[in-house]
């Protein structure tokens, strides 16, 4: 972590403005606790991306809605055959979310394109702001579709998946917001094609607000693997069958429980390691379980930590197995590769931090972002700010507003040095 | 345990006509895995006690419905003043459960009238062979209805609740099969109006099969204290949370789990401490658990043991929250006393079994009986038989054919004995 200050005067985002924009959007889906639900593709979702239309349209962007139904504004850059510079975030929240994870990137891209404008600016670059599709996968459908759609990564079949509580398939929905579900293919981006991607976003953890640091320098977006665990004992009356004649299976399975932090921390393996929920069958108060099933996320940006912990894991679930004459299945269901951001884009938050005086940490992000799936057609770079007490996918998350203008001004900082360098 | 034989050559029951009624008795509400669905007052439970009404009859039997729905089948004995000897049990089952549980204890008593008959033995008291209404109270009622009943103990309001699948209440069921809902007082039984009460029934545990023992002489029915823990930790990202900032409301539970099993054994208070049910809150893959429920459920023969081990119970809960940074809460919701069986009924049961040449223990039952509420106003005695494997309310339960009879002989021994004395 470092700070410095420089001579020069920085350009700077209407951070007034900006604030202003978020609290117009956080009514849109408003839950009446501060909170905001914007299901993707319900109607909450369709007017809070009118309203960005509408601020597109006033920062003098070119707005569009491609075929994976991504909400897209263009700027012209003076070089019109150069790769363009995007920056993106999504405006989708969870049911009963907050008002800044996703729709802070979003709207501090737009309010960038408009500090631009109003100072005159013509970057070499062309400039495309970006409010992905669909980010959050809360209806049934898988996460980030937009951006895996522009990453060429959707699955066979996904389109004719229903979404939940609106009665018709995610080809219909994607039509009905102005996307093309035939057409799914023409919004893929090759490699090369994009200059550089920015993503700002909020932290959702707590590591910034601990630190009392402005601004994370996202290394890259951890790996992910998750696996289920089945505990199989022997369900019995819990009166009649003495300690000494069980095969419990929740006592098992809590054993292994109280294991799992040990694949993290100094003699661990991964960054995080999480058991999120535990089932018990037949789950009555006067049988001993007779069945006990886990589910164990383990995140980090080593693949092969990912690897070497569910290896691990295994290893502590036979021991456990074995001492408590239960038998353990451990399954992997999914895995998502680390995906690492790009040094020299790293390098340019930094640079911009420094020049704005901000102090930076470098650090992974725990969750999930559209920027993983641009990394794949892009050199990407991500910005964190602080997201107070570490809360998000809540009603009280939030950002301070110092913050929300420090972030806005090193996505505009970062947006100078890559459009500049065509 | 011991083991003696006798030169006299005891009363035995017709053991093939006992196996023969219990079979037939299965074919009634079959699942056709081998186990049985009577749920009580429903159609197949009516037509199980029509049937058992029709084998009354044929042992000589005045057969007749209380108001509490037992089906009770009478015997005079020479002192038509003197209070009678009941036996009893119930035939109603849980869904899916096995053959034996309760059906055996009332065929037996049947089979034991009919020896009599048969043998032209009248005893000195009068016999009732008694199969209690609802004892399993899986319909949504409370259990061991008929029971309670006898011992004046249902509840206020009891009678007005629905029951289950049946699309009435309790009084109408009551009603339609044979009960008087508005009599309901008229089956209270005082104490000293019945001379003794004798329940024979399968272990549902394996302690008998365990140790190879015929006959278990059952001391008393456990008392039982069942305890609801609430964790209460903070939910948070799975991904963005570092282990060190982390309420996990789950690990705090799981650590409370394998320490609950400490409250028995020989340093322990109970005799068995269970937890049968934990349920975890979100519940997903992805966060860390904010809120985890536990239900604790202690058994033993000593109700101060019982409350030792709560009070155990929460010093433990109290020493994870420190060390986990969660708050655990614990709350008893429910408590059953133990009931004690009568000391010379337990000797009546040894003395017969000695006099069969059959091994016995002297053991606690772990589950709730009929038992329990007939204790309440006659001297009380069990007769546990072994369970294959210890296993009951399941479709493979089963008692073989040699423990059948030894149970049988065993009852009717003590019918003889207890009936002789008046």
């Amino acid at each position: 972590m470092t700070t410095t200050t420089t001579s020069l005067r920085p350009l700077r985002v209407d951070a007034d403005r900006l604030l202003t924009h978020l609290d117009r959007l956080r009514a849109v889906g408003a839950t009446g606790d501060g909170g905001v639900t914007r299901c993707a593709f319900g109607r909450e979702d369709v007017e809070g991306r009118e309203f960005v239309a509408a601020l597109m349209r006033e920062a003098g962007l070119d707005v569009s809605v491609d075929a994976a139904a991504n909400l897209v504004g263009r700027r012209p850059g003076r070089l019109s055959a150069a790769p363009p510079l995007v920056l993106g975030s999504h405006l989708d929240t969870v049911p009963g979310g907050g008002a800044y994870d996703g729709a802070y990137g979003v709207l501090a891209a737009v309010e960038v394109a408009r500090t631009l404008q109003e100072n005159g600016v013509v970057l070499d670059r062309p400039l495309a702001v970006v409010a992905f599709s669909n980010e959050e996968g809360t209806t049934g459908t898988p996460a980030m579709f937009g951006s895996r759609a522009m990453a060429g990564c959707t699955e066979p079949g996904e389109l004719e998946l229903p979404v939940a509580g609106q009665d018709r398939t995610l080809a219909e929905a994607l039509d009905a917001a102005g996307g093309d579900s035939r057409r799914l293919g023409s919004v893929r981006r090759e490699p090369g094609s994009v200059a550089a991607y920015l993503e700002l976003h909020i932290e959702q953890g707590p590591v910034l607000t601990g630190s009392g640091t402005a601004i994370g320098v996202v290394e890259g977006i951890s790996g992910r693997l998750t696996a289920e665990v089945t505990v199989h004992g022997q369900a019995n009356h819990a009166g009649t069958t003495p300690m000494t004649d069980r095969q419990d299976a929740l006592l098992a399975a809590a054993e292994l429980i109280t294991r799992v932090p040990l694949l993290t921390g100094p003699d661990g393996l991964v960054r995080v390691a999480t058991v999120g929920d535990c089932a018990v069958s037949p789950g009555a108060w006067n049988v001993v379980p007779g069945r006990a099933r886990l589910v164990v996320d383990l995140r980090d940006m080593s693949e092969e930590a990912l690897v070497a912990a569910l290896g691990r894991l295994r290893v502590m679930a036979d021991d456990t197995a074995e001492r408590t004459g239960t038998r353990i299945e451990v399954a992997e269901v999914q895995r998502v590769s680390p995906t690492p951001c790009d040094p020299r884009r790293q390098e340019s938050v930094r640079r911009t931090a420094d020049a704005l005086g901000l102090s930076h940490v470098t650090m992974p992000s725990g969750a999930g972002h559209d920027a993983q799936w641009m990394a794949r057609v892009a050199p990407t770079g991500m910005i964190f700010v602080p997201s107070e007490g570490g809360s998000s996918h809540v009603p009280h998350e939030r950002t301070v507003p110092a913050d929300i203008a420090n972030g806005a001004d090193v996505l505009l900082g970062c947006t100078l040095l890559e459009g500049m360098e065509a």
